[in-house]
């Protein structure tokens, strides 16, 4: 906050007259497929990436990208080595899968602004989560090259192309390049508008750990006329073994899973009150009347504080249309755990295992493929980045800024702290209802623009 | 049995004479992809029904294609209309759907013979079911009519193309057309053989009840981060409604279920233990090592005599490549019931959707599609064409015929009794092995070969 408004303004403008070239830029990006758990788009994950080295290059950053086993990092630095504070921004130009592709209005990767009755909105895949999102910062940085020839401060970009499929390459890549990606604080913008109109910083994200378990019972398919109550079937073994992950109060049920799953302070559960969240609406937007989870919680505990399992996707014997009187030699089922306080992913994956296999009938076996494992992060909400960046939020936005949890997983957080030593925050302009993960994902054009001027006015506050 | 053995040895050599050729013309059958479940295959049902229309009047045959609401029904005739006895012969001319596609070593409807270490094989979707075994009694008609000029009795052909799929035009069509179908008695070709080797006519059948249901929880798919833990995961209570459907002992829970389930007569136990059937080798040729039925029953009892619940497909959330933290708007599962005995399938349906809708959560919803129902059938061995047909088969095969039970469900046994007034004989020659509504289906050149020489001989002796 040692700038005076004089060097913001003219940035603030330049932003305001830019938004229709950025997000022309934002376009051009969302139009490459880059689905990176689908190895049919590996070519689309590397030609964003080269898209994103060209761009940041357009405004003077040194980038580049590195090559991984997976999908390559896109690295890049601008400003004096010895300047500070030393800035790290990370996003990722990977997205999820579009299926069901039936339930788009229109090409996930045929970006357009629509005017719909809440204002105008960006749709396409990835629009929010997380090529918009990484925009704002991006845009927010070219703007103040524009207006000032340099940026305030030393900033390194880092993007990766594996978020949406577990990272196998990030930890990896950041201990190798540990020296390289060491700054005073590490921006991360993958996070939401509390309510969809305060902004808000992250203090706590929940881990995940991720498992496809397939159970085979019979060695081929078999007609269920033949064999149907003599042969075990393993879609009811599944069935089974999803059913009794929870108990009946909404608890999971795995041995030692509660270990380290900490009481919610007292401080922390008023400031949550004080929030006044409206499950209702909440809810009620996706076709939802109740709270489903643990009894005796509150659903912003549920969201934010509790550990969870669900199933991602199950698939066995016959799904076409009409009818196969099959007996299946197969059944699998993709699950999710989400962590929270200092639960242990490796060890809740060696119960769910455990578990699993206590769970087999005679002659059925299991296959396990793990899919990520990431502790939960608690942010330091203590590091003075916090303060600026909380009034510089709310000088924008019409309402104060929050501390607010977040239900989702970003382990790069947890990464910096631990890899490289360095604080992470999270800041982030998405709505609860722009359909990441979902057909007809969108951001609000609103998010766009205010998300941009939201970092040219942090920017302006941390140095 | 009339007839002397001067009659029936050139129609036996003719038939060895004439294999290659019988052969080559189910190989053109077996071309088709018939699959009456999946409406991108009408095209290749109705031609399959041409190629049978044009088949049976080479030899002969007054063959018609009838329309129906769906896949055409193919009626033929051949002989003076006074003419005693009048056989029926029913067969289907649809096949079931080829996926897994992957698994199949060659093109499903690329037919070929295959040497393998059990000798030649037909390899084919249909080859056993029904194509190949409808076509031994078309061969055997061919042969005889060939070598005498015309066939020792009346009969008539009556094949459907919609089997594989809960044959929904098949009672309309019978009770329309009841006069020409009404016959002294309806072979069937649907069946195998008891342990691959002994000749065997069916004297009960399994009747068939099939549901799909769908449980919708959110309207739209959610991000498990931010929904997860507070909105309920269809998947989960798919999960649950499949694992309550039977209790700890395999016995199945709906309400009624059993009413009309008969005890095992004693002689019946009797003759089936004299069977000696070889579970070991039956479980041991699939990959299982154990019956996994209901508690206190033979494998034989479970197969042929108790009813069963399967499901035969679930699909819910992302089911492809890699991972996708979604929680899912939908999942639905396909569920088969194997009746018996007297139970009535359309209180068994009511039971079944009581039973899921008491099952639901709070904010879920469940969408129900039926899929055939049709109750068990009991055979009318007291009719002297049993006792013809078994002294028939004893003397093609190396073993006697015997009285066989069915797990399978073929409901057009029930209709010929119900609507037509014509007591059914089920003879087949498929071994358990045959791979039915699997990948890589086949059908020993052994069943085919014996299957029409059996035929003939049961022309013989019935006429």
């Amino acid at each position: 906050m040692s700038a005076t408004i004089d060097r913001l303004a003219p940035v603030l403008n330049r932003i305001d007259s830019d938004l229709e070239a950025a997000t022309g830029r934002l376009f051009d990006l969302l139009r490459m497929p880059s689905i990176s758990t689908d190895s049919d788009y590996d070519a689309d994950c590397d030609r964003a990436a080269d898209w994103l080295v060209d761009d940041l290059a357009s405004f003077g950053v040194e980038a580049r990208k590195c090559p991984t086993a997976g999908h390559p990092m896109v690295v890049g630095h601008i400003g004096d080595e010895a300047a500070t504070p030393h800035l790290l921004f990370y996003g990722h130009y990977d997205v999820q899968p579009v299926d069901p592709l039936e339930l788009w209005d229109r090409d996930p990767f045929d970006p357009q602004i629509e005017d719909t009755p809440e204002g105008k909105v960006i749709r396409g895949r990835g629009a929010s989560d997380d090529k918009g999102q990484l925009m704002t910062f991006v845009e927010a940085c070219r703007a103040w090259a524009a207006v000032h020839g340099k940026l305030p401060c030393r900033i390194t970009f880092f993007f990766e192309g594996e978020e949406e499929s577990g990272s196998p390459s990030l930890v990896p890549f950041m201990q190798d390049n540990k020296a390289e990606l060491t700054s005073d604080i590490a921006l991360i913008c993958d996070t939401g508008l509390f309510q969809s109109k305060t902004p808000a910083i992250i203090t706590m994200l929940r881990g995940l750990m991720g498992e496809e378990v397939t159970i085979t019972g019979p060695s081929k398919d078999l007609h269920s006329g033949m064999y149907g109550g003599v042969a075990m079937n393993p879609i009811r073994v599944l069935s089974r073994i999803i059913t009794g992950l929870h108990d009946d109060t909404g608890r999971i049920t795995l041995p030692g899973f509660y270990d380290g799953v900490p009481d919610l302070p007292a401080d922390l559960a008023q400031q949550w009150d004080d929030l006044a969240f409206d499950h209702a609406t909440f809810l009620g937007d996706v076709g939802l009347s109740a709270p489903a989870g643990e009894q005796g919680r509150t659903p912003l505990e549920m969201i934010w504080s509790r550990p969870t399992c669900e199933v991602n996707g199950i698939q066995g014997g016959y799904t076409g249309r009409g009818f196969k009187t099959v007996l299946p030699s197969r059944a699998s089922a993709k699950i999710s755990f989400r962590l929270v306080g200092t639960q242990d992913p490796l060890a809740i994956r060696d119960a769910f295992r455990a578990y699993v296999r206590s769970m087999l009938p005679e002659d059925c076996t299991a296959d396990f493929a793990p899919h990520g494992a990431s502790a939960a992060s608690q942010m330091a909400t203590d590091h003075p980045g916090f303060e600026a960046a909380r009034r510089a939020l709310s000088e924008e936005w019409p309402e104060a800024a929050a501390y607010a949890g977040c239900g989702g997983s970003i382990p790069i957080a947890g990464h910096f702290k631990d890899i490289i030593g360095t604080d992470a925050m999270l800041v982030g302009f998405a709505c609860d209802n722009d359909q990441i993960h979902s057909p007809n994902e969108k951001y609000d054009l609103t998010s766009f623009h205010k998300g941009i001027r939201s970092w040219a006015r942090i920017l302006d506050a941390m140095t």
